[in-house]
């Protein structure tokens, strides 16, 4: 908030320290060319402000929406899930471009857990009707793709495998709370076949509550209700889900992240000669339900002839008759899933533009590239914008204009059956990372319509904003900032997330405490369905191909201002307001008369973090302000800086959960998605265990306590040159 | 509040200063026989109390099953619209039942403007098929009232007559925003059929919007998202609009209620003597516009044909497709509709029960008989209870406890065409309503199910809680209360409603400012549809017919207590806080920042208003403990506080409402149903006239300060015997 984010097309101009000849080309972008009394960035010394700014006004000028696209096709032709042909030939695009980028570029290999390619899927009805039913999308004149001869049917991986036929029993969404009410109004799930629609959970949470139900087979469809006809127009005409269209996914629901027999550790491949240790297969907890996605199309045959009593309020979906809990006897339906599991090769292709001046500090900007079926909106969009800045960064470093810190663009492998490619990196480089990483920029989905938004740790927040301000919105006169939070919204500022489950920031974020953020340009989706193809994202996604080059400006921004800061620009004002916010939230969810979320100890934690931050903070403003620093005192205070974070890492882990041990931020563990602020004191309130609370507030003052003296650190080290 | 009303099954026993013979029986029935140090009834004197309480327990023994189930027999057995032969049966049948229960019935008649009988109301596709649409519901096997061949297709009242073809535009529900955001989206209407769906307003006004923004026709159905399958199983199987359900309904909009030819003035019979004026029917303001009402089983047949953008958000509805706002040049809609007017003979049969000690303070509980079909649920479960009433309150009389003051029980003719029997029969007896008016209640749909609510005149909620306190819920061991505002709801009250437009309440309420409130035990609907039938009733609504005569308990402790009060039971506290809490409602409309909402007068005439109506309070409950005062004293508070609401009778009625006039209570003249409390203000903020504030904050401030000064009179009345 330092930053005069507030003024649109902000491009400052004038010459760094290096790539003096570089930068005459700037010259020419930039207009206006405005002398401006006091333009500052939060990080940055005065006298290199105008330098960087420079340096970002060239980056913007880089991304084509040419490339952009021709990355796109390259990548999303055909479709290419993780383990298939198809993936590997995308990897070596991605390594052959940010190779010609000028990236330093390694491939990862690791041998993980995955379902074979095309496993057997079936659901029919057996009475009162044989009818078999589809689970494929249907070929569509309008768009060629659908028409691929590598496209299957939907399946959802880790499924169970299994051959059942049984009554059926419609669980709404399948949530915690959607068992108990039915078990409260005394209806069994031994022996049936649970009926879930998506939406409301993570779909791995359907099929273990229906199991521990007593379910022996689960079907999950897409109802018209959440995402079809009920909220538009449905493809092709529309962007909504058709009577076809079906949600792939993954089931796992383990207690840690990445490959199921790897936990920790780093799946080396069989072949490589350092060791690693996997679990037996019969130890790791894996779904055995079998389970079938189905579309509308398929689902309204078994749904239309249920004939038990009426659903409780809020269960009724958007197929045209009053859903009803319990099919009854004359209706039987046919599940068969064969889907055996087996190691497979996966690979992480990592690209490096080593830093100039502080090779040792890393900023890292990822995605996934492997897709269920094309991919071109989840994740490629994203896929294919990070090349753009691999491009761009590339080409400034050929300009002489390379980062002073290091920068990595990722694209990770299998994130799809369970965010496996980026986990086992992170496990594998668990130890450098925790010392070296400043930030995580995750782009997953990151490019599917005009609509910006964004979720990340509370120290990213001002430098996203920031960076919204000072790129154009192709769409109008304005800038992304000025559509994302318009005048007349009269908010402050626009909102920011926290950032939950289901994509590859997890191991970064809420395994090592390493600040991250995902940023997006967002707006159509056929989420994990056949029409994620060329055809559907040239139509509703980016038919211009303009986001995405825009994407890659505002995330180039972003990394920009992290790796040439000469102080790393964090928000630190909001450690204390956020955590703060958080608690106060927290105890609302007790209810106004609870005494037991009292947890006075770590309000009075508080008070010195606040006391803490606001004294980093003027310290490091008043420190660039005079003579810049030498490189050693930089360095000095940039590690305690990028250390900062690392105070919520609680070594044992979260509650059930001991591969997340962020204490900040959590995802709950009874959906799988949605973010846990305070996840450590937030578990306790909500599985009422209001006796652990002392016990976890200790945890939580004592990150606070560590944070509080970290930043104080920080301020002695910057008010004492004397120290170097 | 005043009361004991949280004691469970409270029927105290002794003897009153009348009917002390009948009171035996009373005895056998009080269980337990409690004696209880201080029972209090507000407006009673401390020695009249416990016979009061007899004199309700014998009420409350009075009414059957069996009766409540003959009448509503005899009354819903035949489809029996107003101008019908059947109806003209119906009221005989009321007359006759009320003559035999000891009442002096009156048959007031009026000629009115009706539409004839069975007029014809059709909608066919013409493009891309030819398919006539089915508007009347079928027969069903399990309903055989659905085959009575005096049923016919549904039609909406006072519907323009016209034959046209045209394309079709969906208007949403047809509200005023819905016609707003079609502008804006460039939209138009002209020359095309409106299809709107029910729900959102009062269907008169989707008639007059469209007919505004120049459509030549107007479909209205019945969506299944608002009461067809998505709210549960349709009829027969359960009690949701089924694909045939229509609903019939007037169309009036004028700015006065009653006979369209005859505002202000009762609309006597063309062989009166009496004399009074009709407007020419060409200078009254009747839609101009063919409506139809359709099913969702028909209008399905045009909506999956619109082939235009999508609609807004909130625009979608049941039908599974994505619903479009145009449907194209392709699509044509036949409307014919023929509906001639005509005057036509109406009976209000009004039967009276004259007070034994103040003849001249009137109570009066009333119903409308005539019904769209059989009217089994709306409105004839409140007829039947009303006849039970009646009954019960004749027995009294005839065993020497008649009512202190009179009693009417009046069934209105023709409301459903606009409220017209007790708006001419209010307009008939205006001046001796005004000068004897205590109280009316308003029992229309009353009788559908197990669930009590109440809306009402703030100084009629005590009575009303106070009520349902004593009376037993068929189905639990508990009160009526309890199940209304259960021990776990933690509310100290239950919320009850402010009355709204729709039903016959508004000339006594709005029209004279007399304290009105309408009760009911609902649960089932098959709102103004043929099924509306004793099969549907006896199914859904009252299977054992014990709620019917539960309400007629409440409703009947109602009567007496307002009947048999020392003084009148008025909840005085409300009047300022119910009117400081509207106030603040309407402040919270128009922002936090209106400085044009400043309304200091009236504020400042509020706390005058609170003194005085605590004073008054005080006096009265002072002056009861006191040696009874004498029948003239007695006459003399009571006639001012019958007085008490006619401050708030604006002459010259609300901003284009000339005809409601109670500046304390009006209805939303933009959709006509909702209640609009301070009427005059509200309007003001609504239509953004601002600058008409400060006059009518001059009225509102006169109407409190004269309720103050009639509050001041009754505390100097009561306080001062030497007056009389």
């Amino acid at each position: 908030m330092a930053e005069t984010r507030r003024t649109p097309g902000e491009i400052g101009c004038g010459v760094g320290a290096t790539g003096l000849a570089a930068l005459a080309a700037v010259l020419v972008l930039a207009v206006p060319a405005l002398t401006r009394a006091a333009d500052t960035l939060t990080g940055f010394a005065p006298q290199r402000v105008r330098g960087e700014r420079a340096i970002e006004a060239r980056l913007q000028a880089l991304p084509t929406a040419a490339a952009y696209r021709r990355h796109l096709e390259a990548i999303a032709s055909e479709p290419h899930v993780a383990g298939s042909r198809a993936n590997t030939q995308v990897a070596e695009y991605l390594a052959r471009t940010m190779e010609a980028a000028g990236l330093t570029v390694e491939r990862a290999v690791y041998d993980v857990l995955l379902p074979r390619l095309n496993p057997v899927s079936t659901a029919a009805l057996v009475t009162p009707v044989r009818l078999p039913l589809n689970n494929q999308e249907y070929v569509l004149p309008e768009d060629p793709y659908s028409a691929n001869p590598n496209l299957g049917p939907g399946y959802n991986a880790f499924s169970g495998s299994g051959d059942v036929t049984a009554e059926v029993v419609y669980v709404n969404y399948g949530r915690r709370e959607d068992f108990a009410l039915l078990r409260q109004l005394g209806v069994s799930l031994i022996g049936k076949i649970a009926v879930a629609r998506y939406g409301g959970n993570y779909r791995g949470y359907k099929a273990k509550f229906a199991s521990e139900a007593g379910a022996v087979g689960l079907v999950i469809y897409s109802d018209p209700a959440d995402g079809g006809y009920m909220a538009g127009i449905p493809y092709p005409e529309g962007k909504t889900n058709s009577a076809s269209t079906v949600q792939r996914g993954s089931l796992l629901t383990l207690d840690y992240t990445g490959d199921a027999l790897t936990p920790f550790l780093p799946a080396f491949t069989t072949d490589d000669p350092r060791p690693t240790r996997r679990l037996p297969i019969e130890q790791v907890a894996l779904p055995k339900l079998p389970v079938v996605p189905l579309p509308y199309g398929s689902a309204i045959e078994i749904l239309q002839r249920m004939r038990g009593q009426a659903v409780p309020g809020g269960w009724q979906g958007g197929l045209p008759f009053a859903y009803r809990v319990e099919g009854g006897s004359e209706l039987t339906v046919h599940l068969h899933v064969e889907q055996p599991l087996g190691l497979t090769r996966i690979t992480d292709v990592v690209g490096t533009l080593a830093g100039a001046e502080f090779p040792d500090e890393w900023i890292i900007i990822g995605c996934h590239y492997d897709a269920w079926s094309f991919g071109a909106e989840d994740p490629n969009g994203g896929t294919a914008m990070i090349l753009s800045v691999a491009e761009a960064l590339g080409q400034l470093a050929k300009d002489g204009l390379r980062p002073r810190r290091t920068i990595k663009v990722a694209h990770w492998d299998a994130e799809e059956c369970g965010i496996i490619g980026s986990t086992e990196w992170v496990e594998e480089h668990r130890d450098e990372l925790a010392a070296k990483g400043v930030a995580y920029i995750n782009a997953d989905v990151s490019v599917s319509g005009p609509h910006f938004g964004a979720a990340g740790a509370p120290t990213l927040k001002g430098l996203i904003i920031a960076a919204a301000g000072v790129v154009q919105h192709p769409d109008t006169a304005l800038t992304v900032y000025q559509t994302w939070n318009p005048p007349a919204s009269k908010a402050a500022e626009p909102g920011i997330g926290d950032l939950g489950g289901g994509s590859d920031h997890l191991g970064f974020y809420s395994h090592l405490g390493i600040p991250a953020a995902a940023l997006s340009l967002s707006g159509a989706s056929l989420y994990h369905s056949n029409y994620d193809d060329l055809a559907f994202y040239a139509r509703f996604c980016d038919p211009r191909f303009e986001y995405g080059p825009t994407m890659a400006r505002i995330d180039g921004v972003v990394l920009l201002r992290l790796a040439n800061a000469d102080l790393l620009p964090y928000d630190l004002g909001r450690y204390p307001t956020d955590f703060a916010l958080h608690l106060q939230a927290l105890r609302e969810r007790t209810g106004h008369d609870s005494t037991a979320l009292q947890l006075t100890r770590l309000d009075q934690a508080l008070g010195p973090l606040r006391e803490a931050a606001a004294a980093a903070v003027a310290a490091r403003d008043s420190v660039l302000a005079s003579p810049v620093p030498s490189p050693e005192r930089l360095r000095a205070a940039n590690r305690i800086l990028l250390g900062l974070e690392r105070s919520f890492v609680l070594p044992t882990g979260l509650p059930g959960r001991p591969w997340n041990r962020s204490l900040y931020m959590g995802v709950n563990p009874f959906n799988g998605y949605d973010a846990w602020p305070l996840p450590g004191l937030r578990h306790q309130v909500e599985t009422n265990q209001l006796d652990q609370v002392a016990a976890w507030e200790e945890h939580y003052v004592k990150a606070v306590t560590d944070l509080t003296g970290r930043l104080q650190s920080l301020t002695t080290e910057l008010a004492n040159p004397a120290s170097h």
